[in-house]
């Protein structure tokens, strides 16, 4: 498998499985946008199950990773670098402080805006380079991990984390 | 946007990107059994949440929506059509009567074995062919709702249930 011939120049198929994989992760951040839109803080405020993590927590969780998929795919440096700390490399309940959930709320607009700015600047070319997270030499031997790999991924963790805080809402 | 140039001849590109789609699949159903292998029947039988799906319920769902995919990628017909009322039409606690979990569990294996098996037997241009819920004229204009969709949006789908089934572990 050539590496000139998959990453260069356009092609109606190249160009259909972006748009399905960018509607995929679009998907399901809307279903999250929706959801966090319909809980309240107190609601977010609360775990998702018993001993389980909090709303608050899933929504800075899902703030972060998604911020950190900008420089991963070669975008940008964070937004919010000082999320990293309580909502990647710590647990929930860790003692960590946590922003306010209007801020949070906030963050989670402004990151996705942001991200998806990159990704509809994103020639069909590059979206099958490298991600920042693996090496030139492992890259020949695995073109699969492309930045549209890291799409894939992230919007199957989106969707983990939304069948978790659907339980925030009362049932019917 | 031809529906030739799309669905006829191979790529290196075209490769790619079903074995990304592939892999993630394959990456959710292996998260899943390894789960269900770890839970008790006990454990399968509680809720994933006070007043949630149970494990068993969800266990079901999944078998179920999975058989779905062989007649939905003209692949065959389901296996087990009687899993549908209970599993996909009925919510949880319905009164509808269940298999035992240890059939269940054959079953999920059977399954993704069955799918696995066409998976591997299907061509990348079969791929970007239309599934069997978008007509001949709407597949025309959406050239995106092709089988390759399908096993995207069914990922997402099992990394949902996945992310609520966890929560039958217990915590450490």
């Amino acid at each position: 498998m050539s590496d000139i011939a998959l990453t260069t120049g356009t092609s109606p198929v190249k160009e259909l499985f972006i748009k399905m994989t960018v509607d995929a992760w679009n998907t399901q951040v809307a279903r999250l946008t929706k959801l966090f839109d319909a809980l309240s803080d107190e609601q977010l405020a609360t775990q998702t199950a018993p001993d389980r993590n909090t709303g608050i927590y899933l929504l800075g969780h899902l703030v972060a990773v998604t911020d950190g998929m900008l420089p991963l795919l070669g975008f940008s440096e964070k937004l919010y670098p000082q999320l990293e700390k309580p909502f990647i490399t710590s647990p929930d309940q860790s003692g960590q402080e946590f922003p306010a959930a209007q801020e949070l709320r906030k963050y989670w607009t402004a990151i996705n805006a942001k991200l998806n700015e990159h990704i509809a600047a994103t020639t069909p070319d590059e979206w099958f380079k490298k991600h920042n997270s693996v090496s030139t030499e492992d890259f020949v031997k695995e073109p699969h991990r492309n930045k549209l790999n890291i799409l894939i991924n992230r919007t199957n963790h989106n969707s983990y984390h939304l069948g978790q805080l659907i339980y925030l809402k009362p049932k019917k």
